[in-house]
């Protein structure tokens, strides 16, 4: 099990659960910008993991026929490496968005594509916003209808932003503040409507994403508007139906609230979901960088090794 | 000029902007729970002011006929004290609830009502919510045809909730979360939903309100579905027509955000809105104290009295 | 395993540390506010942890001879429960501040009286600011001078004030602020003094708690004044000769910095010491949950049931 | 009036002041990196300001001779434009820390240097931490015995490190984080060994700077020790001659104390001083970007035009 690519937040938290991971053992940990620096130094999470960073060409150099490395790259790195890793026969769970629309490529989202996953050689990680998205949408294409118009409206923590400081990420900047983004047109738009019409799901989307004065965590609402009211029991059934054998979705019983409190560190997703005449409200919160990255990695990791899907994941994590 | 009930965020922000308003004195601030206190003592915003709260009774004592009273109780306290003070032919503007759908008294969403506003002996304050929603909806009703859905998902910071010390207003609890509520039908959904009857605008409506981990301001993103899309050039002119004399809505282009830092301490609103096929998509930034309650409870003082509506707002003040 | 009382931060810290401890079992949950309730409706944390809190007189009717209690209850509360568990042969780890003072009882600071902690019926857990301040001051007890002066000024979470709603804890008046508070004479600062006189240290201290806006964490800069500079190498002699078989304390290289994003979820206290002329200057970082509540519990319940010190702390936890 | 540089907070925070000063006019706003931009699109708390960046050389060019310059550009920039200002007969006041230990610039303490400020060329503004400690500090020099030892425990918003993008200012560094850093040096202890010198208080000084989640604002701990007790009445008695003149300058009573949420967007500080046995305990609340930079350079431009000192600070501001 190797990792390329260790300067990010998604990164860091994929070392975090992959150094107590029962049934793996960390490889070369690749970082042109870290290498032969301590983990713990620059990640205050890792402090006594003991991990280090190796240079360049590590995880080719260590990987073996049929290892698994996580490339957490920044969009773009991982058009050059993984072709790489690929050729040497190691297979890649890319967290970037550089093989999200390419059909050599499984769609991580684990509890809709496990079949594809655990055959994979390359396993394209969701992003936080389709993740959290189409969790809430993709059950919904078991109805007999489909919705006319889709409305996403997402609220994330900052560390979505990555690590490379920017003016945007200062806490001067994000405290005090709530502000959309990507009003025209952000990537991961695309991203969704892309699986939502894999799906069946043919429907215009208005995307909204907000950074919120948090470091970790999502919440999306999502409200699917059908022409007739859909019978709220089929929609609870195909949300039961989906998720029942899920270990990490919880859908939520209509008087409690999904809650981003209730997720960091985890790779658990949490789901409310009710009918309001034609509009279908559902509600979503997961952790942007466990089941929104490098928890839904290792999720896939297991999966793609023939592991129980909880591996690694046994610990309740801590909200500062 | 009176203030009834002292103890809030939105009595505190009404204080700090009426010590410096040109044209008006201050006379009885009455509260039952701090009465001999010093206003800085229990408002660090109010340090410096001087002001000290009366005891019972002295709102009522101090009036004179035609006088103004800004009444800041909790919601039912308004409809025992309201009454008395109109007896005694004082003009009021209630913050509360309690008026808000009463007929007898005019609604003070000043850019909308002003002519009623100007004439009224009791002005029901808008709440927070109906405010953003309403200055982002109201000006559609000048289109052709009428939504037939309205999504308002909507994000405010925590003094919305008051100052009685509630545990889903702890530091503790309010850090690193974000969090829906009152998802089965909060207050706020039927005062929309009822002004935008007023005007002409039945349609469904699916309120999400949101607590996200910020003191003051408010972000609402507002979807309206049409049947066939709208003319973008249409909505534009709605808006233009609808603000363009306003000193306090600021209608973006395209290419800004509003942001919930461009507006705390100021009356200010700023809306940016999108046609996107059949969805219109507005956002509104406001301070949920400011516009939202107290800056919006001077600016109808200001209509009520003939001053400048500009009166009393002409700093910038600081976000932290 | 019993817990009593359970409506608090630290309470709730405890649940999570004991439900995954390799070792121990839970039994009784008490709570009165709870009782009947699950966890993961009052804390998210333990959303999915199962577990379900017990009525009053729950603990003494399940708890056998020789098991161990932790009491969480409110300053005051312990006075009355603690003689009850005792006489029922019941052994205790108290966390409030009843029994701190009191000879019957050992007092939990884990590394420096770990032997009267394995022997005692009672152990009175330190507050968060006493171990702060004491893992920091005490290794210097083995120095030939004593200092003359001690200031403590100390950097503390909110949660530190308990989940019980007060105004001062409200997210409105700890956001954007930094305060001092105690200035007349904390509780702590007795306890802090009383412990420096067991250990050889009389000397005056200045103590200065803050709450700074953050929901977990403390940082503690202790000064120590000399009336002659000590060596800097005697003062890190003393520092490793304590801490280097802790599996909890870190002594950081001077280039290092003590952390508060390091430690929260853990029990780990991380410490630099560095000395400048006549004066020693500590600063010591920990979870005011973790190592300053109920992390230190659990480290002592290993202690009096002789398991290995780390038990239940394998896990590296999450700063959200 | 000009402003030369204008990427940063203090920058932004001084035209916000300046804008609404009632006897000085705004002239060049020099900008290398937003020439030709509005200062709205890059601070919104100048949203409104209609203010506009111009380019280089703007301000040698506008001034003319007598006029004054606030020079606001990082540190060693003001190396090569203040000479250049004050060869064209313009007047500086510099917030760099370029000239602060230079004989040939006024050291803008305003409540000390009042006199040096009033016939100044230039007048280097001092930094946010030597102005916190210094107001805490120099009122002691009137009493008849010295410190031994002084220990600076200061807590600052990250707004004090700059808006240039950096890795320890991100949100989601700072966020759930309380460190304390320049441990070997801070450039600001010397500044402040160097003042306390120039008014006879030769004394070790302890410097400990700390970040805490906090955008703007600083609170700093001052602790004196002598060798035998002051008497409580003189500390008093310095602390009022010195201050009970000064319109900023608030001494608390004892049983306040110094909030930074009291300071936000004022050019005030807090001072709360108490005497424990041979401690003095000074703690002083202000704003880094208020009193502690663009605040008080306002303060030395009315000193320095002889405008009454309070202007351009009548109103209070907000906290976010």
């Amino acid at each position: 099990m190797h990792v390329w690519g260790a300067s990010g937040y998604a990164a860091a938290e994929a070392l975090r659960l992959l150094q107590r991971h029962p049934f793996v053992e960390l490889g070369a940990l690749e970082s042109r910008s870290h290498a032969g620096k301590t983990a713990g130094d620059h990640f205050p999470l890792l402090r006594t993991s003991g991990l280090r960073f190796d240079g360049p060409g590590s995880v080719l150099a260590a990987a073996r026929d049929g290892d698994v490395a996580i490339v957490a790259g920044g969009h773009g790195e991982a058009l050059e490496v993984v072709p790489q890793l690929l050729n040497a026969g190691v297979r890649v769970i890319d967290l970037s968005a550089d093989y999200r629309s390419d059909a050599s490529a499984a769609y991580g989202l684990s509890e809709f594509e496990g079949g594809a996953i655990a055959a994979a050689q390359l396993v394209a990680n969701p992003g936080c916003y389709p993740t959290a998205s189409l969790l809430a949408l993709l059950p919904l294409a078991s109805l007999d209808a489909r919705p006319l118009q889709i409305v996403i409206d997402a609220k994330s923590g900052i560390t979505g932003a990555g690590r490379n400081p920017s003016l945007g990420a200062l806490y001067a900047e994000v405290s005090g503040d709530v502000r959309a983004y990507g009003l025209d047109g952000h990537r991961h738009q695309a991203e969704i409507e892309r699986r939502l019409r894999a799906y069946g799901m043919e429907a215009d989307v208005t995307f909204t994403p907000h950074v919120v004065p948090l470091a970790r965590g999502m919440l999306a609402c999502v409200y699917a508007i059908f022409a007739t009211p859909p019978a709220p029991g089929a929609v609870d059934d195909a949300l039961a139906a989906r998720y029942e054998a899920s270990p990490f979705v919880r859908v939520l019983v209509k008087d409690r609230k999904p809650s981003v409190a209730a997720v960091p560190g985890t790779n658990d997703a949490e789901l409310r979901v009710d009918v309001r005449g034609c509009v279908v409200r559902a509600i979503c919160a997961l952790d942007n960088l466990g089941k929104g990255a490098a928890g839904q990695a290792v999720q896939n990791l297991n999966i793609m090794l023939g592991f129980p899907q909880e591996s690694g994941f046994d610990d309740r994590a801590v909200v500062a």
